[in-house]
């Protein structure tokens, strides 16, 4: 039965620094590179021997990636990235830090936007700093200007059927390396967790989650690699 | 018309102890990073489109890449790795240092080993420190037990025709990070170069090579990006 394992990239510089970040491309701190060299650490001491590595195309889930698969001795691992594994986009809460939002928008409008399933913040700005539509990595992509949740999950997916399951149901033992909110839109996929319960599901950065799978791709077990620190797990689906 | 840009390791903590090394997988010293992340900044300042990346199955050259596209902006480029790519396998060689090589087998055969084109060393001894014939990065692959650099070619270049080829006739700008002797193959293969004129075709570490095609994929010009450590380049092919 093969085995995922999800693994959050570590502390960025506008993590440190309490922005909203979504699209644009930061990359680690020192910290952040720390945490990806632990969580390949926890890879290798897990014993699976992993089969490949998906990430998006943002340096800071690719260097996490990395990192990970160096500390593991398994920078030989074949790495797909795709833009689909990026992280939520924050319309036009981009590169605000959370006194301007506050400021901006009111405190309350703001949990709105960060704890609904389906509410996007404004658009961002065409042609603005943040703006990556003409960005040459995503030549031929629709850039989206906003995402709830739900619209993360709803490109998320169609790369999850299209690249990640095949592989899965082939057998092969499988790390992801991506962003909080496109992590959570496949474990709200795997899981069944209900709309209004995956805000609540939050992995941590430097303690993948390992996920058992079956046949099916039903998860029949989950845990973190690091159980001293481990966080509130998802339940298994009936 | 294409640009394909060669790039070499930069020094592996086995290069600096003067020992063979081969197929083993050494990793970089700080040094040798130092050098792929200044060959990512030349990268840069050449103003070509990069669209893509190969590279072996080996740490040093993974990371000899990673390392230039970080310091490239390039960090989402797809990156393909192959053991096609890898470093010529050194045979019973493997491990030994200058010393320890002319000690057991003559300054004047060593000699014939490394600058001949066709004369592999013995073969490594199976089931030795060294073999990787069992190594899980190499499954389904005949694990050489030595190879010449006529050898090392035959196995370059169908990995050439299937995959890189290909990318540069669509108009794809290439990179690829690997070892002295396999892009001294494609080196040989592009330019035509003779049998014993090869081995005086050293790409020097941390400068790239950027080689343009014509729509046939032949060497149309020749640069190191680094003008000013340029080394002897090979010539034009009529």
């Amino acid at each position: 039965m093969p085995y995922l394992a999800l693994l959050r990239h570590g502390q960025s510089q506008w993590n440190l620094e309490n922005r909203f970040t979504g699209w644009v491309d930061v990359d680690l701190t020192a910290e952040g590179e720390a945490q990806a060299r632990q969580s390949g650490a926890l890879l290798a001491q897990s014993g699976v021997a992993f089969d490949k590595m998906f990430t998006s195309v943002q340096t800071r889930a690719i260097r996490t990636g990395s990192l990970a698969l160096e500390a593991a001795k398994l920078a030989w691992l074949p790495v797909e990235k795709n833009w689909q594994l990026n992280e939520r986009h924050y319309g036009a809460l981009t590169g605000l830090d959370k006194a301007e939002t506050a400021a901006k928008h009111g405190d309350e409008q703001v949990l709105v936007w960060r704890r609904s399933y389906d509410v996007p913040p404004p658009p961002l700005e065409a042609g603005g700093e943040f703006d990556l539509s003409k960005d040459r990595r995503y030549a031929g992509v629709a850039v989206p200007a906003t995402e709830s949740l739900k619209l993360t999950l709803e490109r998320v997916l169609p790369y999850w059927d299209a690249a990640i399951a095949p592989d899965l149901k082939a057998g092969k033992n499988l790390i992801i390396a991506a962003h909080g909110n496109s992590l959570r839109a496949i474990v709200k996929h795997l899981f069944k967790v209900p709309d209004d319960q995956i805000v609540g599901v939050e992995i941590p950065t430097g303690n993948p989650m390992l996920i058992e799978l079956d046949a099916s791709l039903k998860p029949v077990s989950v845990r973190y690699l690091d159980e001293a620190r481990a966080q509130k797990l998802p339940a298994l689906p009936a």
